[in-house]
C-alpha cells in the first residue's frame, strides 16, 4: 500500500483492480450515457483537443486575484473562438468546445441568452438585421432582465421604454435606484448591446413588459454610451466559478433608441405609438423555455456525474481504518455508510440523463405542436419542466456537497475540483427561475388538475397517471418480498399513489379555507412536497421507460437496471414519510424495500468504478486531483499543493514586518 | 416603496416596523442568547471595539489574491496581538476579540491546539518550559496530525520517531509520500514548532502514536531546518474563507530532536529506551476532548445564527410579486414556504445555543469527576459529545447554504455574506472528527447501552430514557389534538420512544448476522439514523429543560417556548418516517403536528426580525450587505459592487487584445 504510493507521479493504474471486476461493457455504456455514437464521437474527440491545448489549463484558476481570473476567461474566450474557425468547427462542435472549456463567459450568453431572445422575439426583419451582426460576432450582447429589485417577478421591473412619437424613439430610463439592472453576465465588461426588458409607456399608458436591443458601448473604443453607466457586480461565491464571469449592473438616464428595436414578433408599436397584438400565438415562447430548461437539466445531469466521478474514484483509492494484520486498510468504498451516501448520487447521475435525454424528445414533439397550433400540451410541458429543473439543480446541488464530504478533508482543497464545482453550480437553482417558485407553479397545475378530474377531462403527459384516480386512491401494495421491490409496476404504483394522494390531500386542505387563494398560500410547504413527488415519478418513470428499449452491450442494461432501483428505492426510503403517511405501503413493505436496497448497493459496488469511467471523462474536463482516471490522487494532490503562489518564496513575504516582529518581541516593546 | 429605495445609503431603519412587532424584551433576550450579563457586556465591547478598526475591515477579502489575502491576515495578526497588549486585555476578551476580527489564521491553531495539546500532554517539567514561550509567542506553534494518507485512522499514520539512544535523540522521518503531514494550519507559512504525531520506535519495537514537540524553523531567519521540506497545500473553498490560513505540507527527512521533546504525561521513554506507562489515567485526554467539542458546538450556533440573521433581515426588506392594487409587494418572509424553510433554521440556532450552554456545564462535570478518578460517566459523554458536533455541524453547514438560497440570486454575491460563511464553515463537518465516523461511534455506543439493558446495568446522563425500555417499546402517543403538540411530555416522549426503536430495531438486525462486527457493518447506514435520532433528542430535551428555568424578561420565555416546540416539531415532520415506521405516533397525529407547526410559524413571524437583534452581531461581524442592521440592502450592496477591482477601470484591461480584435473581426483573418 505504502509502497504502491511512493511511485510519485507515476503512470501505474491504481484502479486497473477495479475495472477488472466490472460486469459489464463499459465502452456501449459510454455511448448509452452519450446518447449516441455521434454525440459520443464529438464529445471525445473535442473533449481531448481541449484537454491538450495549454491555453485552456484551468488549475491555476482558484489562486489568481479577480482580475487576473478575469483576462484569463477573455484569453480563453478569443483563442476557443480562434480554434474554431481554423478547424472549421460544426456549432455543435463549437458548442462543446466551450463546453469542455469549463469556464463561465460573457460567451454563454451571447450564443445561449442574446441570439435566442432575437430570435425568438424579433420580427423576421429584426432577425435579419441583427443575428448576423451576432453570429459573426461584430457585436456581443447580452440579457439584461433582473433588476436590484425584482428578479422572480418579472412583471414588477422598474426599467421604462417611453415611446417618444416625436422621434419615433424609446427613451429607455432607470427611473429607481432598485431599477438597476442586476446580474446579466457578460454586461459589466464586455457586451456592446444587450436586449433590456422595460415596462413599455406609450400615451401616457404601461403596456407591461417587453424586450429592446439596446446598444450600450461604443463599437469604437468600447466606452460607455452617453447615459449610460455600467460596472461588474463583485465577487460571487468560489474562487474561481463564476467570478470569470462579469455580472453587471447598468443603469440608464434617458437613453434613446429607434422604435424598431423594440422586439416586436408577439406585440407591436406602430409610428403613431399605438400598441398591436401580432398574429403570432403568445405561446411561440414555450418552445423556447422548454428547450433552456431541458440544457439545464442536461448540465444537471454533467454536474453531478462529474462529482460521482471524483467520489467514487477516490473511494476506490482513499483506505481507511480497518487493516488486519498488516494487510491494506479498508477502501472506504466498502464501508456502507459511503455506499448508502454515494451509489444514490451515482444513480442520480444516470437517472437525470435520461430524463434530459427524453426532454430533448419533448422539445421536439412541443415545436411540432406549437407549428401545428396544438397548445394542448402546452400547461402540462410547462408543469413538467419546470419541476424537472427545479429537481435536478437542487439535487445536483446538494449532491456535489456531498460528495465532497465524502472524500473528507482532502474534498476541500480546490485542487480535488469539488469547491469549485459547488460554487460554479449552485446558482443554477436560483436562475431561470427560483426553484421553490417552480415548484410552486407545478403545484399551483397539480391542484388544477385534480380538481378538473370530476369534469372528464383527461389528464395528459406525465399527469396521465392521475386519470386512474379511483384506483390511486384505494390501491394497497402487493409487495409481499424483497424480490417484489424489482417489479416495476409495483414500484410505479408505490409512486404514482403517493403523489396522487399527496395532491388529492392539499386540494382538501385548499377547500377548507375561506378562498382558494388564501388556502394555496396556507398549505404551500405541503405543495411543494406535493409538486416534488410528482417531479420524482416521472424520473422514476421515464427510467423505466428507458430499460424497455433496446439497449445492446453486454451487461449493460442489467446495470441500468440495479441503478434504476437504487434510484427509486432510495427514494422510498428518504420519503417514508409520505408513503406511509398516505397509506401506499406498509412499515414491513418498507423494511422489505430497504433490505432490497442493501443488496443493490452490493451488486453496484464491483462496477461502481467503471460505472463513473462511462462517462468518459478526460482529466483536464474533471479537474481532479482526486478524481484521476489511474488514481494516482497522492502524488497529484502533492504536486498541485506547490504550484500555489504562497509556495513561491520559502520565508514567506510578510515575516519581516509581521512574524518576525512577535517571536522577537519587538511589537510588545510599546507596553513596557 | 421604489421611493424609499431612493434614499442611497441613507440610514433611515427600513426595519422600524417590524422592530415595533415584537412582543418581547430584545435586551433580556441579548442576556439570555450571550449565556450572562458579564458575557453580553464583553461581547458587545469586543465586538465594537473591532467593527471600528480600519486594520480590520473585511468587505476587501474576497477580491484578493491568495498572495494578498494571506497578507493582510498577517498583518490583522499582529495588529490583533498589539492591541490586546496595549489595552491589557484579558485572555477571555482577547479570544473574543480573535473571534470577531474572524479571519481563520496561524493564531487558532496556536492557542487552540498547540498550547492545550503541551498542557494537557506535556509533563509538568514539559509545561514549564514550553508554555512560557508559547504564550509569549517566542515561538509559534501548530498541530501536525493528520497525514496525506490517514486522517480519520490516527493509528495508521506514518511518520516515525525512532529512538537512538546513543545519542538520546529521536529521529523524526517521513518514510512514504502518504506519510507527508498534510493539512496542520499555521503549518505552511508560520509556525516555527509543532507538535507532531509520530509512530514510536525504540529497540526495534513499535510503541503506537506518540506526540513530539518538534522546531520546525529557525528562530533567526525563519528558514526551514535541515532535513525540513514544508509548504502551503493550496487553495481552498472559497475565496476567502480558509484560504487566510497556511494549512501545510510537511516531511521530515531523518531530523534529530532530544529524548525530552517526547510528550510524556501519560507515556515515558526512559534514558536507555524502555517505555513506560505513567501513572496519570489515559482517560485525562477526554477532558480536553469535552472541552473542544462544546466550543464546536458554540461555534456552530453563532455561524448559523449568523446565517439566519442575515436571510431573516433581508427576506423582511425583499419584496417580490403579491402587489395589489399598486401598493407595496409581499415581504418574502410572508411567504409559508419561506417561513417553512427560514423559520426552524431561526430555531435550531437558538437550540444549538442552548445545548452548547449544557455543554458547558458538562465540561465542568467531567472535569471534576476526572479530578476524583471517577470515570464512570466517561462513555456517555463520550458519545454524546461525538454525536452533538456531528449533528450540530452538519446541520448548520447545510443550514447557511439554505440560508443563501433564501436571499435568491443577491445571495450569490459574496458581499451578502453568505458564501464566504459557507465556504469557511463546512470543514467543521470533517475536522476533529468526520462526522459519519462519528456518529457510527455513538451508533456503536447506542448498540452497547441496548445490549446491557437485561444485565440491570442502569444507562446514564442523556441515554438515561432507555432505562424506560418497556415503557418506551410500547408506549403510543396519546396526542389527540393539535393543543396536545405544546405538550413537552407528549414531544419528550414521541422522540425517546423513536430513538429508543431505531436503536432497538438496530440490534435486532445486527444479531440476525454471523457476527456483531459484521452487522455492525451491514447495517451501519440504519445506525447512522439511529445515532441521529438519539442526538437530536439530546437537543430537544435540553431546549426544553432550559424552559424550566427562570428567565426574565417581558414575553422572552414565551418566544423561546414557541421556537422550541418550532424546532421539535419540524424535526418530527422532517423524520417522520421514523416515527411512523417505529408506531410511535399515527398518521393522523402527525397531521395534528404539522397543523400545530403551520399555527408556530404565524406565531414566529412577528418577531423573527427581533429574535435575530438578540444576537447583538454588528454590521461589521455579519459582513453582509443583505443582512444589515438597518436594513438598508439595495444601497448597500451596490455601493458594495462598485469597489471591485474589475471597476477600477472603465474600458476593461483585455479590451485591446482580446474583445476589440473580435469585434473588428481580425482574429477571423487568419481564416480568409
Ligand atoms: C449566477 C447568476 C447569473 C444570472 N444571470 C442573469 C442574466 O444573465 N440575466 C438576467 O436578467 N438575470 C440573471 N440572473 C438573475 C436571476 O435570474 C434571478 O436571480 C432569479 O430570477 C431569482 O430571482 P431573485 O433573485 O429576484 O429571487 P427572489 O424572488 O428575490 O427570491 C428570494 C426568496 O423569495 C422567495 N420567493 C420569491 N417569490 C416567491 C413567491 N411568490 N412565493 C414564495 N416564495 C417566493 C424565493 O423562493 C427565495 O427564497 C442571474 C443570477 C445569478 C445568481
Ligand atoms: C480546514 C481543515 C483544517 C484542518 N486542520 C488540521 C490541523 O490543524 N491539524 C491536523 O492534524 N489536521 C487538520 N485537518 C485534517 C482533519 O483533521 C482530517 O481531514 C479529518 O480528520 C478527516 O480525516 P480524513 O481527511 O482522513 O477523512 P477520511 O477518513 O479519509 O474520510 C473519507 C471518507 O471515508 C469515510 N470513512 C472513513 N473511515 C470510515 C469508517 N471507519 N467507516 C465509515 N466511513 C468511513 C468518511 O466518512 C468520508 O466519507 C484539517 C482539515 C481541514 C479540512
Ligand atoms: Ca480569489
Amino acid at each position: 500500500m505504502a509502497g504502491r504510493m511512493e511511485i510519485e507521479g507515476g503512470a501505474v493504474d491504481q484502479l486497473a483492480g477495479e475495472r477488472s471486476r466490472a460486469q459489464f461493457d463499459v465502452d456501449a455504456m459510454k455511448i448509452v450515457w452519450a446518447g449516441s455514437q455521434h454525440a459520443f464521437d464529438v464529445s471525445d474527440r473535442i473533449s481531448r483537443l481541449v484537454a491538450s491545448d495549454p491555453v485552456f489549463r484551468k488549475d491555476d484558476r482558484t489562486s489568481l486575484g479577480r482580475k487576473d481570473l478575469f483576462q484569463n476567461t477573455l484569453k480563453k474566450m478569443t483563442h476557443a473562438l480562434k480554434r474554431i474557425v481554423e478547424l472549421r468547427l460544426t456549432e455543435e462542435e463549437g458548442t462543446k468546445l466551450r463546453f469542455f472549456v469549463d469556464q463561465p463567459s460573457y460567451m454563454d450568453l451571447h450564443w445561449g441568452m442574446f441570439i435566442p431572445a432575437i430570435k425568438g422575439q424579433g420580427t423576421e426583419e429584426q432577425q435579419e438585421k441583427w443575428l448576423p451582426l451576432a453570429h459573426k460576432m461584430q457585436i456581443i450582447g447580452c440579457y439584461a432582465q433582473t433588476e436590484l429589485g425584482h428578479g422572480s417577478n418579472v412583471q414588477g421591473l422598474e426599467t421604462t421604454a417611453t415611446f417618444d412619437p416625436k422621434m419615433d424613439e424609446f427613451i429607455i430610463h432607470s427611473p429607481t435606484l432598485t431599477s438597476s439592472k442586476w446580474w446579466p453576465g457578460g454586461l459589466g465588461k464586455v457586451s456592446t448591446h444587450a436586449v433590456v426588458y422595460a415596462r413599455l409607456i406609450t400615451g401616457g399608458q404601461e403596456h407591461g413588459i417587453h424586450g429592446f436591443i439596446v446598444q450600450i458601448r461604443s463599437l469604437d473604443d468600447h466606452s460607455p454610451l452617453p447615459g449610460v453607466t455600467i460596472g461588474d457586480i463583485g465577487t460571487k461565491f468560489g474562487s474561481g466559478a463564476y467570478n470569470s464571469m462579469d455580472n453587471g449592473v447598468l443603469r440608464f438616464s434617458h437613453v434613446r433608441i429607434p422604435r424598431k428595436q423594440m422586439l416586436m414578433r408577439v406585440c407591436q408599436v406602430t409610428r403613431e405609438g399605438n400598441v398591436l397584438q401580432s398574429d403570432v400565438p403568445k405561446q411561440l415562447i414555450y418552445g423556447t423555455m422548454v428547450y433552456v430548461r431541458q440544457t439545464i437539466v442536461s448540465d444537471a445531469s454533467a454536474a453531478l456525474s462529474k462529482a460521482v466521478c471524483i467520489a467514487v474514484r477516490y473511494s476506490a483509492v482513499r483506505r481507511q481504518f480497518g487493516s488486519q494484520g498488516g494487510g491494506p486498510e479498508t477502501q472506504v468504498i466498502d464501508y456502507k455508510t459511503q455506499q448508502s451516501r454515494l451509489f444514490p448520487l451515482l444513480a442520480s447521475a444516470y437517472a437525470f440523463r435520461f430524463v434530459g435525454q427524453w426532454l430533448k424528445w419533448l422539445y421536439t414533439d412541443v415545436t411540432q405542436r406549437l407549428e401545428a397550433k396544438d397548445f394542448s400540451t402546452l400547461p402540462e410541458v410547462h408543469a413538467c419542466t419546470a419541476g424537472l429543473k427545479s429537481l435536478t439543480t437542487s439535487v445536483t446541488a446538494d449532491a456535489i456537497e456531498e460528495c465532497r464530504k465524502l472524500c473528507g478533508g482532502h474534498g476541500y482543497l480546490c485542487s480535488s475540483g469539488l469547491p469549485e464545482l459547488f460554487a460554479v453550480y449552485v446558482p443554477a437553482c436560483t436562475y431561470e427561475g427560483d426553484n421553490i417558485v417552480l415548484l410552486l407553479q407545478v403545484a399551483r397545475f397539480l391542484v388544477k388538475t385534480v380538481s378538473q378530474l370530476g369534469s372528464g377531462k383527461q389528464p395528459v403527459g406525465t399527469t396521465a397517471y392521475m386519470g386512474r384516480a379511483e384506483h390511486l386512491l384505494q390501491c394497497t401494495s402487493s409487495a409481499s418480498s424483497v424480490e417484489d421491490w424489482l417489479k416495476p409496476s409495483i414500484i410505479l404504483e408505490a409512486f404514482e399513489a403517493r403523489a396522487f394522494r399527496l395532491a388529492v390531500a392539499c386540494a382538501q386542505s385548499i377547500s377548507k379555507f375561506e378562498s382558494p387563494e388564501a388556502g394555496f398560500a396556507e398549505v404551500s410547504a405541503d405543495l411543494l412536497e406535493a409538486a416534488i413527488a410528482h417531479c420524482q415519478l416521472i424520473v422514476v418513470s421515464k427510467f423505466i421507460e428507458k430499460l424497455q428499449e433496446d439497449i445492446p452491450g453486454q451487461g449493460v442494461k442489467e446495470q441500468l437496471r440495479v441503478l434504476c432501483y437504487v434510484y427509486a428505492l432510495h427514494l422510498l426510503h428518504k420519503h417514508l414519510g409520505d408513503f406511509l403517511s398516505t397509506g401506499c405501503i406498509t412499515p414491513e413493505q418498507a423494511a422489505l424495500a430497504n433490505e432490497q436496497l442493501r443488496s443493490l448497493y452490493a451488486q453496484v459496488r464491483p462496477n461502481a468504478v467503471t460505472l463513473v469511467d462511462a462517462f468518459n471523462y478526460t482529466d483536464h474536463f474533471l479537474g481532479s486531483a482526486l478524481g484521476r482516471y489511474d488514481g494516482n490522487a497522492y502524488p497529484a494532490l502533492y504536486a498541485e499543493a506547490w504550484k500555489d503562489p504562497l509556495n513561491d518564496s520559502v520565508v514567506t513575504d510578510g515575516y519581516r514586518d509581521y512574524i518576525r516582529p512577535i517571536l522577537k518581541q519587538t511589537i510588545f516593546l510599546s507596553r513596557l
